[in-house]
């Protein structure tokens, strides 16, 4: 089925449109804000919508702010948000490792924010050795010793990330049952249109090349994720959830694959002229709108709320 | 042609194979040394190398220890090595740049004492930046100004490789102008048998992938280094060159690239049971022997020297 502009859907086809959904699952960066900056309307959309009577989460891959500041960010736009209605890869694995009562040292690739996330779950984390600067071959023998203490490996974005710190890395996955855990996977991150930063894949790629390990994914678009919403959200019928997304790849792949209905705008990542590009049908949005900001106008102006 | 053993080779065969050539080209690392620690008769190797009157030169990616570094440590193993005699990627790249007067500031991914080598040869360098460690958009914000008097960049293995260095070289490699330059591109690097670490070629990836740049490789097996070697050895007739090495990958696929002999050894990366996996002819050496140290004794018993 080709998407359907959800700007030009009949009052009728919108009335059918809200009626096929109970949840929403919003993605935060591209959807509800661009680097912090909110995107227009999205405030009055997310009223809406509860107005409407249905269910808002947010499911956002980013761990600049930590679970809890992008709570706090997400209030200003929607003033019903719970914290248990904010999903992040760090929630995700946090959940994953309380069901086995995982005891050992995490060492994390990762923001403050996260490191933080873990700690309040009440894990403890592997110290990070003092970066170095001299180029001896004495400082690298340092980071090679193991620390048996560690049994796991979380690799997230590290604004720090430094090939020492790698290093330590490839030293304890050499451990067979030392976990190693991936949070968001972005091949690029965006500032702004055009200057494209290397995203967490980079590193996690070479993790796994040296290793020859298989890491679990924890992020948009991996299937641990899906388990997790589903059972977090108690989820019976996914269909009757719409996952809002900004990226092809990482949001609409993932709502289909949860057998969610998804709505892809272009408020961030995609562009109109990426739908034409699409090869797949996993990629291929139900309905796709300019901006999650411009929802709010059509549902008023069709249902004369 | 299926590679023959050197060890198995009657006097007649050891003749021919040493009348065949009148310059030698040595790897180091795996040929010479590993992690500096002298191979068995290596020395002798090369002592005989020189009586029987041929040419030997040093060809290395490594740059752990600058050109002068390893002209030091080769003269250990051979008293008649000059300077001109060792060839690194740096040598290579300083050769490039000069034939048309680069003047532009160099930022470079690699050892200080790779930094040495471009400074003597009368190249500044751009100033890294100091690095921080708080998460902020502010120390984001500050790393992402361009600085139009950076040319080129060049990446090589960096022990002290950070994002934040990455993300300088992003920024600088926007304008389309500046020159996108790899030395080594290793995927592994190996200490010792076991333990594999994440080698340059993970950050140059994510370079050219977020850059859309395509860079232009200095070292081993690149055709940049093909033509240096070709002039600066003033090299005529290429079979007439035996190229020894320890990589398949790298030494050997170089070696057959420029048309030179080749011969393997197991001193280092390859084992005899690799040669059974090679599916090329590329990558197939004209020769194998256990060590390079081995051959001082095979010439010796066959020529009755």
């Amino acid at each position: 089925m080709p998407p359907k502009d959800v700007s030009t859907l009949s009052r009728a086809a919108i009335k059918l449109f809200l009626n096929s959904f109970d949840t929403v699952l919003c993605d935060c960066d591209g959807v509800v804000w661009n680097l912090l900056n909110p995107i227009v309307g999205v405030k009055e959309t997310l009223q809406t919508l509860r107005e409407c009577g249905k269910k808002v989460h947010f499911v956002t891959n980013n761990s600049a702010l930590g679970t809890k500041g992008i709570h706090d960010s997400l209030l200003e736009y929607d003033r019903q948000l719970q914290p248990t209605d904010v999903i992040t890869p760090a929630q995700t694995i946090i959940k994953y490792l309380k069901e086995f009562n995982f005891n050992k040292e995490i060492y994390i690739l990762g923001t403050s924010s996260m490191k933080e996330d873990f700690q309040d779950a009440g894990f403890k984390l592997a110290k990070t050795k003092q970066q170095q600067t001299a180029d001896s071959m004495e400082v690298l023998q340092e980071f090679l010793v193991d620390d048996e203490s560690v049994g796991a490996v979380v690799c997230d974005y590290d604004i720090h990330l430094s090939n020492l710190k790698m290093i330590r890395c490839a030293v304890f996955l050499r451990r067979p049952d030392v976990l190693f855990i991936l949070g968001a996977t972005d091949k690029k991150l965006f500032v702004g249109n055009k200057l494209a930063l290397p995203g967490p894949h980079f590193y996690q790629a070479a993790l796994a090349e040296v290793t020859g390990r298989t890491p679990m994914a924890f992020g948009k678009p991996s299937p641990n994720l899906h388990n997790y919403i589903t059972r977090a959200l108690n989820i019976k019928d996914p269909s009757r959830v719409l996952f809002v997304g900004d990226s092809i790849a990482s949001d609409i792949r993932f709502g289909s694959a949860c057998g969610f209905q998804t709505l892809l705008v272009f408020s961030g990542l995609a562009k109109l002229s990426d739908l034409k590009k699409i090869k797949n049908e996993q990629d291929t949005p139900n309905y796709y709108l300019d901006s999650f900001g411009d929802l709010c106008e059509i549902i008023k102006s069709r249902l004369e709320m």
